[in-house]
């Protein structure tokens, strides 16, 4: 995936959140290029903070696993919860806990369609619009 | 002042904040150039999230009231507490309230090293490393 698609759909996320009315996002600058552990997004909202780190692929995407112990490290200490965002052609933005991601070979992470279609929750489920019904 | 010392001075306060090991800061994307509101700063830690607006000076600096009403909407629909980060010359950073600024004319604020020696608390007051003695 383009470093140009991937903020495209960053931005399309940030959107979806200000949309609700009861979170307000912000994108993470030098997110991935600065030496501090950060997030893509993070989101404040209902007395909560999510941290997001966003992904996107045809079917399948591969996390390094320098970026899943980022992700959990700055959210102990931020005081925030840490989701993975995974955006697949076709479908809607999906949303899972670290522990459902897969581990593959070398500590790395792994998710795909079927991994996220079981595990993973719904903007409306992550955001309480809907009930949550898979957490 | 330029926007590279402008950046330069919020990255020293990332810094400051990151090396208390109680808070953890993130510098937001775009911030004064996207539709949406942002402050400059986010910081999360200890219960706490501080949304901090960074101004830098010689002796004085002007803010216009569109950012402050930005800091406070933003502030407010996150669930963070709104701070003004003010850095004048040959002085550490000060943290004032909204409330603590002066208006003045066409509704827009003011702040001076005087009006910061009286309501400002330093970075450790804010952060809680030493009393707070001012609010």
């Amino acid at each position: 995936m383009s470093k140009a698609k991937g903020s495209r759909l960053e931005r399309e996320l940030v959107t979806l959140f200000f949309e609700t009315n009861n979170f307000m996002p912000i994108r993470v600058a030098g997110s991935g290029s600065t030496p501090l552990p950060a997030p893509d997004l993070l989101v404040g909202g209902k007395g909560r903070v999510l941290a997001i780190e966003c992904k996107a692929g045809k079917d399948s995407r591969y996390i390094k696993k320098d970026q899943i112990q980022e992700l959990t490290e700055f959210s102990a200490r931020f005081g925030a919860e840490p989701w993975i965002g995974v955006r697949f052609d076709r479908l809607d933005w999906q949303f899972l806990k670290v522990g459902h991601l897969r581990i593959s070979k070398g500590g790395n992470y792994f998710i795909n369609k079927e991994i996220a279609a079981k595990s993973g929750i719904s903007f409306q489920e992550l955001t309480g619009i809907y009930k949550q019904e898979k957490l």
